[in-house]
């Protein structure tokens, strides 16, 4: 019988592969060691809960505790793997009854990634969030809330209940500041508007959403003024000042007032429990993994936010932490152990956020600056075209942005912003970009027209048109 | 200076060639012939416009004849080519003042389709209705609208005012009879319920939509349904019966008396004008073209509804008639004329259709018994996932069907159907399609996830994980 296929981090990419391989190999051990209490939880729902589309906590679990250990899954909760000896094939874990060693016959490192705060003096002022656990979402929305309206008795039993009842007593905030402007913060935004906030939005670009290109964090950025978001662009937050709470943002321009804060300026790989080890970490600081998600020791394999991938345009390794990715590249490693080699697929770091009614959407290399520095001649076009027939109500203008290289008329990326249906249209440009699409090629694919759906020519071949006679010009 | 380039027909392919050439050839003389009154008009929007949703029937056109005549094309409406001479490469057009011969220096043929009526018995009674022109569509609408709700004055000046207002003065019709489960027959029976009439409408085949495959036509039996539309499926008219006016629908079952009756039975290439020439028509009737959209007569090109195009597929010549296909191909040939040889790409059969709240939409070769026939070993999987992640609020149910071949693995086509965002998800599979995409390799296409928009796993995703693993089966 061979050693556990042992897996350090109980979400998204250790979880999928643990029931993958339990489906396809049910005789193999399966032993997942989390640190904390939450398993199997959506990051990316948490602005949603904290908003209040999503009622309950336990609705951002994909499976509880329970539904793992039925599928044979032997879970550890509060268990912290601290060591890794790749000679020995062992992990070393700290529990709640001590420190064991425990064998492995395969090891998989799914550890996720963390917020950043280090770079904002004050990151450890009461009253101030970081969107990236379940116990400090519960917190901002019971802060959020009118005292007495969070119910105790409703709440999972893995909630911090003492951190959170400490705020569900408290007056809540009025004024609130989001420092960054990528995906949480524009999420944020529009959850601290429906609890009728005063929000203040500083980001240190001069656009919301960089990754997104020029066009979609101006449409961005309309969207948040129409909505009352104050954003202070272009501005670097110096630190968060206050006595015990935050009670105000400090910049160079000036100080702002408020009662309180969410950070959203970043993750960071948690790799560092491969660092005396042979496995080792890209310039990304994230692990380096092979088609297969295997790390440069076999045998250990990494995937989720603390891996890295390999990038559809340029073949080159990258990192980019973001859902799908973590469950693909979780559910192949759990193919491959069981005996059926299966690559964990490149990513195009598609990705696609909510700004109020502003869809959002970016996939492959979008700014002609990262095209350049990936050694590309990029040309890029933007356009905006209708999203259905002219004369069928209910359109929006959709504004699409493509990115090609001058020579091979490659397809090199894009994006897409606009409020009927734009946030799909990216995988049409995400499958092409898999399958190194060139304009001209883009330009006569089959799309669907119908009135209410699509113009004739649907928005992503309105800009193809465009980019192809620039391409034809160049 | 060369002969002028001749398009005979006025509408989608026609115009996009004339607008081309005269774009990059300015120099060359455009000659349009269009037997009828209108031009440029948008055939998929008909419906909506009966149904009310488009307020006036000029809002279809895409080009008035001021702004075709504005690019420089010499549009000459009422003028209908009645014959073509490759060798002297000439046309024979009979127009208000007499007939005349017309040399061209390239000829295009883009005659379009025609309604079927001839199986239906009675289908010259009056209140019987094609959908597919103009006059047709403002003498249907102004039916519908109470006497007296039809403003003469706001008509176009195009408009058969003599018929229109004829029905303008009839009391409405109560009930609706219509002839034909397709996409005509389908977006006719929501336009008719917006009027409030009672709706029948009777399919010859055992489901709807049957180029979308089971899944969809059973998805859009049932909402049909649910809007209170009485379904009569395999069910074959024999013919219409009535005095003057169609009063009754005969079929085997048995007699429905109705007011007011839309055929939607199918369309036919006119094709007929090639006839007596070299240019040759293909199996299905239309005119034969390469990749350029040449005919098989040197500097004769076809394109639209009336020309047969290469199926991305198969690689085999195949008819389907839409608007897309019309409007590329009709550029291309434009391209090509001015010197720029330009492929007129190939077609999948991507289509969509709005059934009330049901998208459907559907591309390539979606059902086993199509795939058998164009030689494949068709394995095909059906499910049925939720459109964004389960805690969000808003998502729907979306079928997606996918069908691939056994051996080669590739995917053949699909069709979606649901009422959140489900058509515009078929471009994804239409991109890989045109790409000869495997279902491994669908599966692991790096598409967004975003709550609002997508779960982690797309449905398409959904749907490509398990034929993959009826696939690894088979």
């Amino acid at each position: 019988m061979p050693e556990p296929f042992v897996i350090v981090g109980g979400d998204a990419a250790g979880l999928s592969a643990a029931s993958k391989l339990k489906r396809e190999a049910p005789d193999r051990d399966v032993v997942v060691f989390e640190k904390g209490e939450w398993v199997s939880y959506a990051h990316c729902g948490m602005p949603y809960y904290v908003k209040g589309d999503v009622d309950s906590l336990t609705d951002l679990l994909s499976l509880s505790p329970a539904d793992i250990e039925e599928r044979g899954i032997d879970l550890r909760r509060r268990h912290e793997v601290v060591g890794v000896d790749t000679a020995e094939k062992t992990v070393r874990v700290d529990g709640p009854d001590g420190t064991v060693e425990q064998p492995y016959g395969e090891l998989l490192v799914a550890t996720g990634a963390r917020a950043v705060s280090d770079p904002i003096g004050g990151a450890d002022l009461r009253s101030t969030f970081t969107i990236h656990s379940m116990d400090a979402a519960a917190s901002l929305r019971a802060f959020l809330e009118a005292p007495g309206d969070t119910d105790p008795s409703a709440l999972d039993a893995s909630v911090d209940r003492e951190r959170l009842l400490a705020y569900a007593d408290r007056t809540p905030p009025e004024t609130a500041a989001i420092v960054g402007g990528g995906y949480v913060g524009v999420e944020m935004a529009e959850a601290f508007s429906a609890h009728d906030l005063d929000v203040h939005l500083f980001q240190r670009p001069e656009r919301l959403l960089p990754p997104f290109g020029e066009a979609v964090g101006d449409a961005a950025e309309a969207t948040l003024r129409e909505h009352g978001v104050t954003l202070h662009l272009d501005t670097a937050v110096e630190r968060l000042r206050g006595e015990e709470r935050v009670e105000a943002v400090v910049t160079e321009q000036g100080t702002t007032p408020v009662d309180v804060a969410v950070l959203g300026v970043g993750v960071r790989p948690n790799a560092e429990i491969v660092d005396d080890t042979r496995i080792e970490r890209g310039d990304s600081g994230a692990i380096a993994t092979d088609e297969y998600g295997e790390t440069t020791v076999a045998d250990v394999y990494a995937a989720g936010d603390c891996a890295e991938m390999t990038h559809a345009v340029t073949g080159e390794p990258d990192w980019v932490p973001l859902g799908l990715t973590a469950n693909r590249a979780g559910r192949a490693i759990g193919w491959t152990v069981s005996g059926t080699p299966t690559p964990v697929g490149d990513i195009a770091g598609t990705a696609a956020v909510k700004a109020f009614d502003a869809e959002c959407a970016r996939t492959g290399i979008v700014s002609p600056e990262a095209a350049r520095d990936a050694g590309f001649d990029p040309v890029s076009e933007t356009v905006t075209a209708p999203s259905r027939s002219g004369y069928y109500p209910g359109g929006a203008e959709t504004t699409v942005t493509l990115t090609a290289d001058r020579e091979s008329e490659q397809l090199l990326g894009g994006s897409i912003v606009g409020a009927d249906r734009a946030a799909v249209r990216i995988d049409t440009l995400a499958t092409a970009l898999d399958r190194g699409v060139t304009v001209p090629e883009l330009e006569r694919l089959d799309l669907a027209y119908a009135p209410p759906f699509s113009p004739v020519w649907d928005p992503v071949l309105v800009a193809a048109k465009v980019l192809n006679g620039a391409l034809a010009e160049a």
